[in-house]
């Protein structure tokens, strides 16, 4: 017999999920229904829905970052391991799976900067980010802060794209990635 | 005495404003109540709420566009005219009323490309592209697709960070895209 998670973790599960694919305007019944849990349960384990959200991302949100990362110990150069985030972007954003990054959906969708999930989000966005500036430092980019500032930015504004045209960015944010790093190599 | 509009164009404000503040989310009975129109005659001239949303993009989106655009007819070279769309996106990103690009929120909240709303939306986004397109070709640009590409990533991305750190951008956005046209500037 497979053993059967406890309903915390199902919950977490469930909504990472469903608020993945659909939105965190998903409501409560359906979540329960998915996790196969109670309402009454759900209630016990979390005082809201908007707690759900927050505890759903902060449990499940370092897979997804980490899914864009190289392993630590792989043996690549530091300009490898930026263009890797956008080579992983590039290979998700043609899935149907995909909906775009989890953390800005659930900003996007919140409209409330604010709240408890919202913050999480920003965290996990922050991570994306502080990857980028160390990558920049050991490339000796004359502004590593605004290099990794503009990764992000095209990291989200790719995602977006992806999302809007329902359609693989066909190697247009790695090549813009490139562009990028390009465009601060000391030999331009 | 002040004219009041008819319910239609009322219902159409409403949305347009409440779903940018607070999400597409927002339930009917609300949106009722904010444009003064019975939940009766709101089913008599839209036959769901998905209607209003794509109804009110549409309706309300040319405003949203132009108002990133400079007067077509004002003395301006090809790159500030590029550049004024990512000025107007710096001083939007400061203000308490920023809640991101309609388009991006529609399309993200809504997670079905093929509903009517989302379809409006990536209609507009288009529009910015085509507009980034067209003086990326006056400029001279080597590949005026890819700039454009870069140029509506930049954008989208920026926006995203302002709604996520709830934050103006504080020029990082104008500097990006002030070094995208450099790096394609001949003289580099």
């Amino acid at each position: 017999m497979t053993s059967i998670a406890p309903p915390r973790e199902r919950l977490l599960r469930a909504a990472a999920e469903l608020f993945y694919a659909e939105g965190s305007a998903v409501g409560v019944e359906r979540l329960c229904k998915a996790a196969g849990v109670s309402k009454r349960s759900m209630y016990q384990l979390f005082d809201s829905k908007d707690k759900v959200i927050a505890e759903s991302l902060r449990v499940h949100g370092p897979a997804t970052v980490a899914g864009y990362f190289p392993p630590p110990d792989a043996a690549m150069l530091p300009r490898d391991r930026i263009l890797h985030v956008f080579a992983r972007l590039e290979e998700q954003s043609g899935r149907p799976s995909f909906h775009g990054c989890p953390f800005v959906n659930t900003a996007v969708e919140l409209h409330d900067a604010s709240h408890e999930a919202s913050r999480v989000a920003l965290r996990f966005k922050e991570q994306l980010e502080s990857y980028f500036l160390r990558h920049a430092e050991i490339l000796g980019a004359p502004d590593p802060a605004f290099l990794a500032a503009q990764l992000t930015m095209l990291f989200d504004g790719a995602a977006v794209r992806a999302v809007m045209r329902a359609e693989s960015l066909g190697g247009t944010a790695f090549r813009a990635a490139t562009h990028l790093l390009d465009s601060f190599a000391p030999d331009r």
